[in-house]
C-alpha cells in the first residue's frame, strides 16, 4: 500500500504514531486501548491494525525513535574539546526533547515496564542505545581529564547525572517557554563546566564549604 | 486497635506500606491489585483494607511520604553559604533516596497520572511540597548571587536541573554501588559548584569552547 499523505504533511502511520505518543504520554500504554488511539485519530480499527499490528508496535516504534535521537545527537568530532562536545550534546537533546515532549515522556514514564511489551531483541536494542550514550559522555569526561582540560572526577556519575539532568527536563520543558531548549543547554552546560562559584580561592579550596570527611552525621 | 509489631520491628501498616511500595514500583500502581498486595504481605484482605481503605490511600501515603521527606531535606540554616546550602540538599536526599528507591521510582513514575487517584485536596498537598522545594533551591541560587558568592545565572532553570540531577538518580543509584550516597553528592555538586574545566582562563573566557550566538544551525 502507498503511504496516504495526510493534510498536515505526515503520512497516515505519521500522524498515528504522534496521537498515539499523546495518549500514551497523558495516560499511560497500558491505559490507553487500540480503540482510544483509532477515535482519536479518526481511523476505523483495521486501518489502525494495518499501520501497526498491535498496540506494543507502537511503542516500540516511539522507544527506538527517541533512542535513535539521543544517539545521533551525540556529538563525534574528534578535533572538539571535552568542554565543546558536552555542550553540544545538551544543545542538540534539549532542542530534540523541546520539539516532542510527548515521545521523552512516554520513554521515561514506560521505563520500568518495557520487558513485559517488548520483545527480547526490542529491549536488546533500546539498552544498547542507552549504554552507547551512557558511555559516549563518560568516555568524553575520561578524554578532558586525561588531557588536562577537565579536573579527576568520577566520569561514571557525572556522566549518569548530567543525562538525568539533560533527559530530566522533559518535565518542564515547553517549546515556548520563557527560555529556549539552547538557552537551557548553555545554562546546564556553563554551570557543569565553570562551576557557580566566583571567587577562584574559594572555588579551588573549599567548593563546598565545607570538610566532607567530618560530615557525615546530619 | 493496637499497633501489632512484626518480627522486623516494623508495624504492620508499615510493613505494608513497603511491600506496596515494592509492588507499584515493579508492576505499577495500575498494574497492581489489592489482592497483590494482601498475598505479597501475607494478610487477607480485609485486614489490608482495615489499614487502608483504597488501594489508592495507600499510594497517596507513599507519597506523602516521599514529598515530606525532601522537604526536610531543604538546609534552613540562616548563617550557611549558598554552597553549603546546595551540597546539604543534595546529600541529604541522595541518602534518604538510597534508603528508598522504590519510593523515589513510584513518587516518579506515578507523577503524570496521580490526579487521577487522587482527591483535589492530595494533589494540593504534594504539589505545594514540591513548589517548596523549587523554591527553596531557587532562592538559595538567588540569594548567591547576589551577596556575590556564585556568578550571575538562571536559577529557575539551574534549579530545576539540579533537582532532576539529584532525584533523577534513584534510576541508577544503588544502596551497595561502588558509591555511597554522600560521595555521589560530593561529585555533584562540586561539578556544580567548582565546575569542571581546570584552566581558569579557559574556564572565564570560554567555558562552552564556543561562540553560543553564532552557533544555532546543526
Amino acid at each position: 500500500m502507498s503511504e496516504t499523505v495526510t493534510t498536515n504533511g505526515m503520512s497516515r502511520r505519521e500522524e498515528l504514531l504522534a496521537v498515539a505518543t499523546k495518549l500514551f504520554a497523558a495516560r499511560g500504554y497500558h491505559g490507553t486501548r487500540m480503540d482510544d488511539v483509532a477515535d482519536a485519530v479518526g481511523l476505523n480499527k483495521a486501518t489502525v491494525y494495518h499501520y501497526y499490528a498491535s498496540k506494543s508496535l507502537i511503542l516500540y516504534d516511539i522507544y527506538k525513535g527517541a533512542a535513535d535521537f539521543t544517539v545521533d545527537a551525540l556529538h563525534d568530532d574528534p578535533s572538539a574539546s571535552a568542554r565543546e562536545m558536552i555542550y553540544h550534546f545538551a544543545r542538540r537533546l534539549l532542542v530534540g526533547i523541546a520539539g516532542n515532549i510527548e515521545r521523552a515522556a512516554v520513554y521515561f514514564q514506560e521505563g520500568p515496564y518495557i520487558t513485559e511489551w517488548f520483545t527480547e531483541e526490542q529491549v536488546a536494542y533500546i539498552r544498547e542505545k542507552e549504554t552507547q550514550v551512557y558511555e559516549h559522555v563518560r568516555d568524553v569526561i575520561d578524554r578532558g581529564i586525561a588531557s588536562g582540560e577537565l579536573y579527576d572526577c568520577d566520569s561514571h556519575v557525572l556522566a549518569l547525572g548530567y543525562i538525568g539532568m539533560t533527559l530530566g527536563s522533559y518535565r518542564w520543558l515547553r517549546p515556548h517557554g520563557r527560555r529556549t531548549a539552547q538557552e537551557i543547554a548553555v545554562e546546564f552546560s556553563t554551570a557543569l563546566l565553570r562551576g557557580l562559584i566566583r571567587d577562584d580561592a574559594v572555588r579551588q579550596s573549599s567548593p563546598l564549604g565545607v570538610t566532607v570527611e567530618a560530615d557525615t552525621l546530619t
